[in-house]
């Protein structure tokens, strides 16, 4: 594994959550810039919400070149930042931290990942029909990134649980706030579903249903599966779900959840560094 | 040379100060923890003294190992800490910090490096009587920490430049507070620093004189070498200094600069972290 070679002009860049000691950011950026010959290291840090503004405020006067954000603090982040993007204003929440001129800037590559990687394999995304099943924090950040690039139409599946007001009006504010035609349905309705997903040209699935251990999980049938469909999953374990191989089996497009990851690290090493990440050599190092 | 193997698990330790670019101790510091199988890695902060509050909250809430502290932040940061060792507080300067259960304890190994050296060889310093050369940053430090291992009597020399009023105020304050009789002298005078070298048992070199390039130069004359004296140099480049050669030249035990160096690191990992350095492996690794 590329390591990297510590001098006093190594630069830092942060993990901020609470727990992170078990995530794989650390070794993998690390890996990454290591790789692309870049003097940075990434290291984790346990932070709660309440110490979010003393790390902002540290993290500017020494000098880091960034963060990332994780649980439980992406919707807590901003309110200490200097400046926000559009696509972290629209979700509440940041997932990415650059540190430029003294000043935080605060991003969100959640939903920006999922997308960059169905243009990656060829789906169009400005005026597409899309059919997003689950609006948790994946699904309404995929949400989010949609309406920001110009699709046509969502329909959003949600279970009507106890977040259900929550989600509809999650789902009204992007919806004005980007112009965007977009619908809430009921999960359980799966006859809804299925003549949303025959209208639509984009079929997501943003739920954990089909991750492992429970592989046989999947809430798309078949006969949604309609030609020209391109269909996509943000579980990444196992590699290919059963939604995945469904479509592949139908000779559609589909996109794993694993594609999303390496496009949301990219994106996070683009908006620090301006470095375009080697996804291949990532995916080669961290994930065969 | 060891290099460490990040993951999320990986700690921190920082290094902070205006410049910091050039230091060894972020290579030096990683290296010794990757050979000793601790997850810890050492990095540089640009930090200048309007941004130590800001910096050590920082840390603190970042759950950093500690820090070292250099010019100009030495003398600036003790009123951001929760606790000082006496070393620290009677020196007016901190070089090291340790973050514990969430404070920060300012330390200083500036004296205490150069003492642990001169134990290492042999030298007694209880009860010792010591001609120092040199009251500035190193020197001042050493006498600091002299008086503070009860040392009977410091004849400190140093030259009557525009710091004598400030460096006779620091004589009287470290006397007083460690109860040891010192005496400020004139370094001009070179007959009467004989007569104290005479009757001393530790001579030391704290000012430059003897650094390369003008490695010819040596304050100390040859008459003032008495048999039974210990003789010390802060200078560590050369490695053998005009001084310390003549020393070992008369038989005499001779503490080069660099065992210093290595001294004050070892000071600063048991500090941090309770570890033994391992300074034959740095002083291989980082000074042959």
């Amino acid at each position: 594994m590329n390591q990297p070679n510590i001098t006093g002009h190594t630069k830092l860049i942060g993990l901020l959550g609470h727990p992170v000691d078990h995530s794989m950011s650390p070794a993998m950026h690390t890996a990454s810039y290591a790789h692309m010959g870049e003097d940075i290291v990434y290291l984790s840090f346990d932070v709660e919400p309440e110490g979010l503004e003393a790390a902002v405020e540290g993290m500017k006067i020494m000098g880091f070149v960034g963060a990332n954000v994780t649980m439980p603090c992406k919707t807590f982040v901003g309110q200490y930042l200097d400046e926000l993007t559009p696509a972290a204003e629209l979700m509440g929440a940041v997932n990415t931290v650059a540190i430029r001129d003294g000043k935080a800037i605060g991003h969100n590559t959640d939903g920006a990942g999922f997308v960059k990687n169905l243009e990656n394999n060829g789906v169009a995304i400005e005026g597409a029909h899309v059919t997003l099943i689950g609006c948790g924090g994946a699904g309404s950040a995929i949400m989010t990134q949609l309406a920001l690039d110009k699709v046509a139409h969502i329909d959003v599946f949600n279970a009507k649980d106890q977040f259900w007001n929550a989600t509809m009006a999650r789902v009204a504010t992007v919806a004005e706030k980007t112009n965007t035609p977009i619908d809430l349905h009921d999960l359980a309705d799966l006859e809804d579903m299925k003549s949303c997903a025959l209208k639509s040209t984009i079929l997501i699935n943003a739920t954990p249903v089909g991750m492992a251990p429970n592989t046989e999980g999947c809430i798309p049938t078949e006969d949604m599966l309609h030609e020209g469909l391109a269909v996509g999953d943000t579980v990444y374990n196992p590699r290919e779900t059963k939604l995945i191989k469904m479509a592949k089996d139908k000779g559609l497009v589909a996109c794993g959840g694993l594609g999303m990851l390496l496009q949301q690290a990219a994106l996070g090493e683009e908006f620090w560094t301006g470095s375009k990440m080697d996804t291949k050599f990532i995916e080669d190092s961290f994930y065969n």
